[in-house]
């Protein structure tokens, strides 16, 4: 979730890291009296996100400045798109212009590329439905999730950015859910203690709120992973075939998540395997900034 | 420049974002005894950048975290190279892991990503040579330089990662160096006076150490900037036609700087005719976070 | 969890807050080369918590205090036992002392309250075993859980000393888990839903890794939210009878958790009626500070 | 004393520690259009303090939630009262509850027990004034102070709790005023200085609005620290006839002040002794959190 | 440059180490309801620097406080001039006055100071002029610049004040432009290259925008260092004979700067050998604080 | 007191922006394995102090520097006096050069001049011994004191000086000690309260370790100050005749202290009035950087 509060402080932490001292082309060249209107405008077709931090980012610098967004959070834009309209001081405006830009054209990439998943997802979903002759809508559409593979500093931005585009997050940080990997199994189990025994052991020294999910290579170690507790079972690298197995070897027992070279290409065929989440760290790590641009003009006060 | 006290920052925020109250996996599922000793794995070929980064970022979780870089920052590997070693406490080395590949993941992007810029120009370059008889390095390389998009709250690291791939940094802020931009240029004109005119009283305002660049969109600009002082004559979207004649225009009087719509395959022709940099907003805005892993051996004592 | 960075930020803002310009009468009354050698003593009986915030505070005002712990955090002692040993600087000694008890006392004050109600919740079901006939150790232990009710600032430390008194924890804030009151669901069946299909929608837009927990007044409302996917049903401020039953309907669908009006007099009998979970503000909201003192015998230096 | 600067960082620190990432139960629940009206409710009688803390965290977290006081810090209230008002968007203020409440639950429970220590030393003196035949008001109360055993962070807050229920502060931090003990006196007389001539030395090289305060522990001290200057003398452990004793000795030389195993039950008899002030760590350290509560109606939107 | 976000912290950090948990004077003497209204006056003559720091201080304490200036940045003023007016509550204008004046009386005393130089270098110009039997104005007026000898913490308002004083600004910090000093200079050559070709290797490595300042000793050093690709030419310690020498050699191919032993009877003879540029370290770290006053009228409400 | 904390905080942020990217000179001009020799040596003579913050300079940049100090704080020193030496990685000596300089010269600037305002006192004081035939060092030396005029986000730094100088710190801070002045007294009898029994109503509300210092502007205000329990009072802007009446009256009764148009030329003859405490404005505001240089040598390992 987007606080008021992340988004003050990533906000004016890249104002002051871009103009530590001021930026010095527009204190000499514009006259403190001009005043600016500029809108954000797309260059290329996508879906928004990050209308508060855009807001934010010259409300940090400037008071005065008024910003009128366009396009809700989540909302696709043609190319050309106004998605943003900006009026108020011309020294405030182009000396947030980068920053404002910079942060817009991240959470949109990744909002865009995030939408892609989805519609694939969909797209797989849609074929799978007509092939069985089920009415469209009858098969609960797999979630595209994100990862921890989000920018330091960034990531309330970011998993917000995901939700725009139509994906879930996955846990937000290593404090908030348990994941228990092939590293974490090896050491539960050591000292010859079974599998199932050792999950049912961290399961009673876990807080009750806190979801357990476990990471599994192997189409056998399924069974052991439930009978332990846990709420959902990573199938991880697994093949198309093996997903296949995996959801029907859990059968409704717990969540099931498909993770490991996902693609655009790929993920389609393995959302029609059934497993309800595919966390995808290419959402993040990967994503292209949008190209947006602020067309501005300024208005000098006439004397 | 990349100082000891910006990586600090980064890496401590990192942390305290990916695990505000500690790392819950690890601390229930691995003693506190358990050693752990891994390897950070290139997944593909790349060059390296964020060595200091990398490390800091388990120092600041555990002192007792030891970590050995293998490679430079600016040194090229291979697939499947190991480019650092971490021995230390278990729990710091898995609580560490994401933080440190996200950010020297992006370092070792924006490395490569520049190198792969920098080779086009050189190429480039030793074909011009070889055309014209010339000896190889006779021609003064090109700069690739980065520009103000970076992600916030991490240009330092960004641009640093820039200097590892062999590119160039432009400015670092609004704050320390003039670009005069169109609309600038306009608001310096709406009362009448020239364009040189209006860019030495310019020049007289500001400090004697800040540098003055201009960008002008056609020929017919330059003259009238040079002749107001500036240091560095920015060509924004010129075609490469244009390119040859504006280099021609400003003659060895001030630097010729290329922009706008640099791409890998369009470089080396911009870079052919002779201007003295080219910015490149890819270089940080469309970097994708290299493929990195840890790939991490726990030792549990045995008791 | 108790993260070195947040030991390290509530020690150093303690300090700064009670010496914000030094220790006035140390420094004007203890020569600089005074050393000092403190035991942490116990004035009455105890548990033990938060071994590594009392030996943080020295360290953070003077490296060269040494802090050596006798006890584990979670270890009972006895009036007069020696917790603790301080050696080093005297002027640092004296400084930190105040900031040291404060936290510590507090800490040990809720890991002894907490125990004693684990106690309370150990006995209850050591009567329904033998009762039944059943071998000690039969029926799982009902938690006793903390709760958002601690000092703001201090979350960590006291959820800490919470498991220390053998108490687990609940959610650690608003961000990682959901609790849905009646507020909550006045509002999400306000359109005419019903409470099931409501749920069910909340679910699908949560993260999968967060965990659902619903509370009920009356137990009519339970069949629906565990249709609805509740992970925990929170039955608020029921008789004991209500809780017999509710346990019965839920049967072991869900987690069970009871609330409201518990003290150290009806947690047995709450116990005994099958919840899993009994939380309990007062473990923080009412804990005293446990009587602990810092016993220093100063030696300065001959001349 | 209570600047707006420290409440605003205790209510921020508060809030960010409570809702790192937002409150994902309200802004999944609850629509943002929503508004709530709650009053603070005193589910128990009590001395109110702490509104000015209350009405920050609100307005922290969303400038448009209007908070509305009906009591002063100060004013005793009963069982039932409303002490304040709410109205404002349903998330902020359900986002806001329980940080509001535990800071100011914690106020309150300070200046209540502050009151009692308050009424039972007015009783004592009352009492004396009586059976001395004297007018009631002849004799100066004996102030109940605070100490330095507050919640690390929040010491502002508790002492001005301490005012609002009727007590006096004592030194700020070991940065505003002396208080020389046991420990510093032998240190101070360790090459055979006599007493009185180490506290005028010491006296010469403090500042001179710095305020000097010696602890004794025996009668025969008396003497001497007066004579060497100090403001208060600090009667430690002492009995109540050796409290009668020594405020005969002083004889208004200086202020005494009696210290050490007070309790409600005791304080009158101290105060009888014509000390003029009995500092109470109690006041802060085992203050219980009064009873209070939100109830928050909310307003869903109609559609 | 001055921005709002430099400004707030230097006040906030003013504030807080002067009241840090308030203004006892005020919060005990004077009625909360009690207004002010006093005037900043200039008991001396001087040059104003600093208006909205003043203005600043008192809005970061109580909003309801409001500062009108009488007079901008860089105006002159008589002793006895009102420079500005503030009214509003009697608590903050009394706890902010010494903060808004320790601030602004620093900057009036660096512009005032900076004044005195530059006027000292126009009269000395203006000699120069009429002993030519130029127009007056022919010659450009050598800059007066400051230097980093600014106090710690304050230097974007010192470098403000300075160019209110009609002065210049050199680099701001040691990141924004280069300066070769003798030191540098040894090590550069160390190994038998020559300084020329050094100076060469080194702009080859700089980002473009960098300025390259290289100071010399001697009068033979200057063309290597032209011949370097030098921006500017810092003359160290130069007699005003060798200056008027260097500024031969130099004859425009880069800019002039003198620097060492400048003070106020030697900076006209300096100017008067055709300098651009001479840095004078006194305009910061000499100036003596301006003698301004606040004389306030309480104004207590009628009861 | 300067503690480790404060010293810390003012070096980081003195270095933050002093080289908020790094010293780009040294950076790309020294080889990191370089190393330096460098004394801080003194260009005049005068008294020393901040030898803490001076190490700690160097030390928060690079803990691989060393730095040893030659004299202590408080000790005098001759012109041409090596007073530290520094050793170390060239690049952070250099980069730390100008912040340590900047704080040193500021604290040695202050304690050399309170040391020459402390010798006129202590002149004076030794004349009046003599013309009275009295032993020298039979009269207590008049304090010199500082203010609350001292730089914004330095007074610590500051008021350490004035101790190293010989001088005595007034009140630190707003917080912790009362000064009443005139604008105060006329507020406490506005109602018609005599100024006496006002003075007593305060006192009764301020925490008895607070010194309550009261300004009079005549002689005709001390009694009804001193019956109203005055700690200190303080002769405002009082004639040399005036105070030695000011002395009489109050025999003893309080503090005396004078203030207002005290310089070098005049503390003699105030002191000579036996007023126990005269305070400075100028120690602080008009100190001027002691000229002190650091003479670097750097090594350049062989290759």
């Amino acid at each position: 979730m987007l606080t008021r509060a992340a988004i003050t402080e990533v906000v004016e932490r890249g104002l002051a890291e871009d103009a530590p001292w001021g930026d010095i082309t527009s204190e000499h060249l514009i006259p403190a009296a001009a005043t600016a209107r500029a809108v954000l405008a797309a260059r290329e077709a996508g879906v928004f996100s990050g209308g508060a931090v855009f807001a934010a980012t010259f409300a940090a610098l400037e008071p005065a400045v008024a910003v009128e967004l366009h396009v809700a959070d989540g909302e696709p834009f043609e190319a050309g798109a106004v998605l943003a309209t900006v009026t108020g001081p011309a020294r405030a405006v182009l000396t947030g212009e980068r920053v404002a830009l910079n942060l817009t054209q991240r959470m949109c990439g990744i909002a865009t590329l995030t939408a892609r998943y989805v519609a694939a997802v969909e797209e797989a979903v849609a074929r799978v439905e007509e092939a069985a002759g089920l009415p469209s809508g009858t098969i609960t559409r797999t979630r595209v999730a994100d990862t921890r593979k989000t920018t330091p500093g960034l990531r309330a931005l970011e998993k917000h950015a995901v939700v725009s585009g139509g994906g879930h997050n996955h846990r937000h940080s290593l404090s908030d859910a348990v994941m228990a990997k092939d590293n974490h199994l090896a050491v539960l189990t050591a000292d010859g203690t079974d599998l199932t025994t050792a999950l049912r052991q961290l399961r009673r020294r876990l807080p009750h709120t806190v979801h357990l999910e476990v990471e599994v290579d192997r189409l056998d170690q399924i069974e052991a992973v439930l009978a332990g507790g846990a709420d959902t079972v990573m199938l991880d690298n697994f093949s198309v075939e093996d997903l296949v197995s995996g959801v029907a070897v859990v059968d409704g027992r717990a969540t099931v998540e498909a993770s490991g070279g996902v693609g655009l290409e790929t993920i389609g065929e393995i959302a029609a395997t059934g497993v309800d989440v595919i966390s995808v760290g290419a959402l993040t790590h990967s994503a292209r900034n949008l190209d947006l641009g602020l067309d501005i003009v300024l208005e000098t006060p006439q004397g």
